[in-house]
């Protein structure tokens, strides 16, 4: 039996697990990132995780062919360096090679978002298909994109922005810069301040009670005000549902891929967000039903999707 | 030495050549499509066509591998049918087939724009690259996409339809239905209304001399008052480049490839197009001056890339 390592490093938790070769876990572990250290430090906190994962499984790390390692930013696949993550603070450093000597194995880099598309397409929701695009619905709006089986993540493997594809030119300011991004619309943060603004204007919405006396909101308020009846939660809710569909009916108009997942908290809504989703999405597509087009659906393998694309990067 | 026949079908003309291994053209010819006839009046006429090449070339069949051809409109590659081909009127006609019962060879078909984009990569301004992305500025906005070499047409080989791609939600009605696409603001057509629109809005222009007495506008009148100094004809280009400039950085963003190739009429303008379009672009691209971004170049091939790349489709 062949066994890897995956781990998936975020700006506040390192998650690692070691699969078999279809890409199942058999035991993972997570642990809180030391950030603002060196890469040595980071490359070293890794390589402690992964030696103890080994340990807890019963796994030796003799029986252990690779390691692939998800990064929220650009990374140089080949020449395993970081090039740019903003949360990590270790731009321009060669975490690759730090951690092949530290774990004596082969170490592959990627973008952690091109990871969780990997993950989802070897062991979750688009298992049954050859070419699917991933779409997270976040903090931003990450993507991944597999194509004939195959990782596509940029012509320096340092992963693909499909959040920012701008759909609305001259609309919101978003945090690349641009005004009018997807990310800027179809993000949870975005659902979030579209949440408040429509509190703002209307004092009174059932969302003030959703929220509660303390006024904390999340992706889920304006939701399940709307299914307490409340009009404005409810066009708060169409009005996002409007703008992610406009952004996957570009996505399926641009790559014609055989499935689109989406990730991320929001789709904690299942059949509320996606059934309404599929309607207008469908609707927009190039070719209308004289073509089959992708298929919508909702991941599956939620926090795992990282560390199983991490570990199949070796496939990949 | 092994020979290719492309054909390259539109609603006006059939071109096709034969190549050798390289790409290369050794001859080409053309003919009017006879459109509007059964599937197998076009299959013949196609057939008639390669013999006649072929006989021209002195390249006897026998010494030819394989026939492409690239269809305006949607195609099951792996089936060799035309599904949606409104200029051909030959829906759901299995025209593969009929070519190879008339050329005793085995016979390819793909979208008309992924041949040209593979073209362009075999043999034009991609030839340096492993990835490009390939965008034609017609009567409406065309893609192909080359990714690791391999040409990307969707999953049923159908084609991608980067110009459907909306980056003005709510913006100009466009051909497919939806409004504001790119192709609503970046085809030589939306160019040519938007120059009629300041036209009407600015009889003092210079735009009306251009035009000369019949008014008879083209995608090079705005472009040309805008070299004579015109401020009206100025503010139609810097807006045509403005939204061609957003489509382009959204393709980087979200493919991240190694080129973008621009073709289409629009592109004789050359560098007067080409460099403020790049300043455009880039201050645009996800990452900004951290990353290393496409180049951007204009095609080269012009109408031979349909040829070249329609030829080369047995090694894509």
């Amino acid at each position: 039996m062949k066994y890897y390592l995956g781990v998936d490093v975020g700006g506040t938790n390192i998650k690692a697990g070691v699969t078999d070769e279809s890409g199942k876990i058999i035991l993972k572990h997570s642990v809180k990132t030391n950030a603002g250290g060196t890469a040595q430090a980071l490359a070293d906190q890794i390589t402690l995780l992964c030696r103890e994962i080994s340990k807890k499984a019963n796994i030796p790390m003799k029986d252990i062919c690779s390691v692939g390692v998800g990064i929220p930013g650009t990374v140089d696949s080949e020449k395993g360096i970081v090039i740019y993550a903003n949360n990590l603070c270790i731009d321009g450093e060669p975490i690759g090679k730090m951690l092949e000597a530290g774990l004596q194995k082969p170490v592959s880099l990627a973008n952690d978002a091109s990871c969780a598309a990997l993950g989802e397409f070897v062991g979750g929701s688009g298992k049954e298909f050859r070419s699917v695009v991933m779409v997270t619905l976040g903090t931003g709006v990450g993507g991944g994109i597999v194509l004939n089986g195959k990782l596509w993540d940029g012509f320096q493997c340092a992963g693909v922005e499909i959040g920012h594809m701008v759909i609305q030119n001259g609309g919101e300011k978003c945090t690349c810069g641009r005004n009018g991004c997807w990310e800027a619309y179809s993000s949870a943060t975005a659902l979030l301040r579209d949440t408040r603004r429509a509190m703002e204007q209307h004092p009174e919405s059932l969302l003030h009670k959703v929220a509660g006396p303390s006024g904390k909101i999340s992706a889920k308020t304006a939701f399940t005000a709307m299914y307490q009846g409340d009009q404005v939660a409810k066009s708060v809710v169409e009005n996002y549902l409007w703008y992610l569909s406009e952004g996957i009916a570009n996505i399926i108009n641009i790559f014609a891929p055989e499935a689109v997942i989406l990730g991320g908290g929001v789709c904690n809504e299942g059949d509320a967000l996606l059934n309404p989703l599929k309607k207008l999405v469908y609707e927009k597509c190039y070719g209308g039903d004289r073509i089959r087009h992708a298929d919508l659906r909702i991941a599956r393998l939620g926090n795992d999707a990282g560390i199983v694309g991490a570990a199949m990067l070796h496939q990949a």
